[in-house]
């Protein structure tokens, strides 16, 4: 019984993750439903909470989730070994990383307001795990003296925002390729580091 | 009697404005109906519907109201007479604009998907209009040989996404003025040409 719930389980869980990022992502955390996640799924109400306890646990896992891959994600990504070399490495990481879930880039930024006070600390926490990720190679670049920031937190803060903001206007099949926006942006960032 | 009604409706028209956007912001506006927007208003739903024909008009009003005041204040900021010193006005004006309607700034990222297609493209259109003033900086800059930008559409969006970021970390009163912010982004910013 064990075996065929847990089988049960993890078929369900990631039907039930995407159904509630792409509802989410369309309408909102707020008009959701669990009724309405359940349809989208296509089980009853009752089965959607054998797997989660309420829509706040799901959103609160989706974002975490993503925060979690991501980390995974860079920790595991060839880095080169000096400062420029890791900000190239950076920069490329995380455009394509973006790029291919901007459902989740939506809603982790749309629907941190949404968090109950603990979820969010929870959330904030990890994104500072990242930020520190790029404000270490931004530091290190400035230790050597290859680099020119005038200050690396808020270097740290306008350099993702710069690369997320891919996620937003990004069309596959349009005049560039995701290797050529990585290459565009990384002239940019490069530059705006004065290295 | 149309002078009467005509300012009731100046009254209504801003108390209308800022309390959908304030809702629309904190639950989202598939969530928000017009009966609980009239609450947050202090009006019988009834009285709402003589100012708006329905949340759809309300939505677009505010983008449209947000974009059109956008280009507005940029047409008449002090701008400078070269390219470098556009760039910096841009820089500084967009943040400062921004900073000050970060609910506006919000929504109209996070509600572009609820406009209805016409509306959509009008939205669009105005958010085009803005990204040509700036496309239009970095291409005299590109022209006079100041700036080296490898691609003046991106180097756009990369700029707007970088400089509209502030508003979803500065705090009144933490340890940066706007003025330093301005300052500091002004740095990377003009770095991030190559100027």
């Amino acid at each position: 019984m064990a075996r065929k719930s847990g089988s049960h389980a993890e078929i369900t869980g990631p039907r039930v993750r995407a159904a509630a990022l792409r509802l989410f992502a369309r309408q909102g955390y707020a008009a959701v439903s669990m009724r309405s996640l359940a349809a989208e799924v296509g089980v009853q109400a009752g089965a959607l909470y054998a797997y989660t306890p309420d829509k706040q646990s799901l959103l609160f896992d989706l974002l975490k989730a993503h925060m979690d891959e991501l980390l995974a994600a860079w920790a595991e990504a060839p880095k080169g070994a000096d400062p420029l070399a890791r900000l190239e490495a950076f920069t490329r990481f995380h455009i394509r990383f973006n790029l291919e879930r901007a459902d989740a880039v939506f809603i982790s930024y749309m629907e941190l307001r949404n968090l109950e006070p603990a979820n969010f600390r929870a959330i904030e926490a990890l994104r500072g795990s990242y930020e520190a990720e790029l404000e270490a190679i931004l530091q290190a670049g400035q230790d050597e003296g290859v680099f020119a920031v005038p200050d690396t937190k808020l270097a740290t803060l306008a350099l993702i925002a710069m690369l997320t903001g891919v996620t937003t206007w990004y069309r596959e099949g349009g005049r560039l390729s995701r290797s050529d926006v990585g290459q565009i942006y990384w002239d940019m960032v490069r530059k705006a580091v004065g290295a």
